[in-house]
């Protein structure tokens, strides 16, 4: 008997009952099993913690648990979907933490998408976890939320800002080995000023000869008076000759067109107006900015994109389970600019001999995490 | 070569790196395998849950994942040892959910001991969740928390107080039968009215004849002038002959002594006092009010404590992991006090012939979960 089956019910029945597993590490077949885990003799676990609290890394599942919290705001190309409808997305991310970084993670999605209370919440919850990667949160939300957490003491990234912005810097300096071209000399367009779009910015601003920001009203420019407080700020990092226009425009003579924004904004055209075999990362998903085929076309020397069925996918998996690995083995507090940029160094020199064809490394590439994670726990020590 | 192994290093080794595991049900080997457990094929569980918001229990944990909440304020005999160190045993916990219920559940150890705190918490970090535990939370704090979240459409239930109030009151039927009394004319002395006492006297009051609760400083009576609201409130339920005085004082002619309390308060000289063959449950942990043979000696007629190496275990965990099993199964917005006399009478009824030595099962038996967890069900579907 055959029955028709398609990718949704498979999608679907893959999810029933959710995707991850929470069980015991220690069998409980047995009173005295119970009196090891359990009363009396987890007492004894707890008093040891009580005297000397930085055991509580050593002996809990805080040593390594990473909270995925979301406000279900900007999930996927989906938008503000709300945090129930986001848990599958936080399942999967746990997974990969789980299966490629060996981290525990669980999803804490917010009922509510208020600055304040989603700070109070994580600060609340904060002893059950050893870092936080905040993710598919929309901007300017964010950037507040991240940056009032940076004092709790344990990592809190999130994730869509510079989890992309360590992969797209680690592409770009392969990029660069495969065309030649020198990571200074770059006129960078970056399309999406929201949270990838920031955090690419920011990353790559103090490394290239200047960066141009595009949102949806045209290139982020000092005559703007639409701009909130976190785009205006930007302004100091980018667009030096101060121009203002189109996306057209910020093309000409660029030699890297960076999108996070969404499919098929830009056009073979406007290729054509940039310098000799430009860099072009059309990130937006599932539909990129431009598809691969037709920017080849129009004279691009190197195309990634965020999708698995294309050369260079420029994947933030490739950064996030190695960096919160990294962190939190080194116990640090933070996640500085300094640790992303050793984790975008150390990602691309996994790529030995780049080419326009190949400029990042695998997912399951087995080296990826523990050589991410050596470069970010070893940069925290520096600092 | 043999080296020396104390209990406290096999407790220590056993609680190394957390006894919680959190991994993936699905494999993550293929970029396929990928596609359907994050992008795109995850956008699919997304939106099935966007637009049909009921599906969230269907496709991701939240169906059947419990939140055991505390702020480390009343754990164990420990007291306020606070949220890290609390957090060994929300883990033995999860561990028990997992181990006997099969569900899944996650330790959420709070950095705030304020009512308006805690709630809040725990509302923004509902939907990740099927159900929350309340666990280890101090009186009278624990009474407000658990009241103001009733109204969150999942069930939550503080376990000091129900779970402990329900296996009490399963052992309190057996105890009637194996010493051929009738509940309806008990007269019990509760000694301790925290969490623990305030529900056992609460769930027990409308069922025996009289109630009589003690605190650190006699019985609770009308005349005290110290008793703050959750404590003055119950002189409704219990004490009808409005008696003062010490426990000496209100055990003479009781049939039954409840304790959650302190080691050793029971003399043998107060038990020969009470009835013939009176009932005497000491948990206090893990030295009771009075020793099993001292009581008997001085003429009890069934002794249980919270110890698993005497008989009559009045252990907890013979009731949360089937209460809430039952709960979620039947999508019950919150545990009703029906809810728990029937999972009383569903514990009492598991064992069939009961003795003074065996008045209630073993945490072993298979049969405890299932059978709590469908008189959960069923009488909550009968509300």
């Amino acid at each position: 008997m055959s029955r028709p089956h398609s990718a949704l019910a498979t999608i679907l029945a893959a999810h029933r009952g959710g995707k991850l597993r929470i069980t015991s590490k220690l069998p409980l077949r047995s009173r005295r099993d119970l009196s090891i885990a359990y009363t009396p003799g987890v007492a004894q676990a707890c008093m040891r913690i009580a005297e000397h609290p930085e055991e509580v890394r050593r002996y809990t599942i805080a040593g390594d648990t990473v909270a995925i919290v979301t406000d279900g705001s900007a999930v996927l190309g989906l938008g503000d979907i709300g945090p129930r409808a986001a848990l599958p997305v936080m399942e999967g991310k746990a997974a990969i933490f789980s299966t490629f970084a060996g981290l525990r993670a669980f999803p804490i999605c917010l009922a509510t998408q208020n600055v304040d209370e989603i700070v109070a919440t994580v600060r609340a919850i904060a002893p059950s976890f050893a870092a936080v990667n905040l993710e598919d949160i929309a901007a300017p939300r964010c950037f507040a939320i991240e940056e009032q957490l940076q004092d709790l003491g344990i990592p809190v990234m999130h994730d869509d800002q510079h989890g992309t912005a360590v992969v797209v810097f680690a592409a770009l300096l392969n990029a660069c080995r495969a065309t030649k071209r020198s990571l200074r000399t770059l006129t960078v367009v970056i399309i999406g000023a929201g949270a990838a779009g920031t955090a690419i910015t920011k990353l790559l601003a103090p490394h290239v000869h200047d960066c141009l920001l595009i949102d949806s009203h045209g290139l982020i420019c000092d005559a703007r008076s639409d701009l909130y407080p976190a785009k205006r700020e930007l302004l100091a990092h980018t667009n030096k000759q101060n121009r203002c226009g189109t996306l057209a425009d910020a093309l000409v003579g660029a030699d890297v067109c960076i999108g996070v924004s969404k499919p098929g904004i830009i056009t073979p055209d406007m290729v054509r107006t940039m310098t000799p075999k430009p860099i072009i990362f059309a990130m937006a998903n599932p539909i990129p900015e431009i598809m691969p085929d037709l920017a080849r076309a129009a004279g691009a020397g190197v195309v990634g994109t965020g999708r698995s069925d294309f050369p260079n996918q420029v994947n933030n998996a490739l950064a996030y389970p190695g960096i919160f690995r990294g962190a939190i083995t080194a116990r640090a507090p933070r996640i500085t600019e300094a640790m992303q940029i050793a984790a975008a160094h150390a990602l691309a020199r996994l790529v030995s001999r780049p080419t326009p064809e190949h400029i990042i490394p695998s997912l399951f590439d087995p080296k990826v995490v523990p050589t991410v994670a050596r470069a970010v726990a070893r940069a925290s020590r520096a600092h």
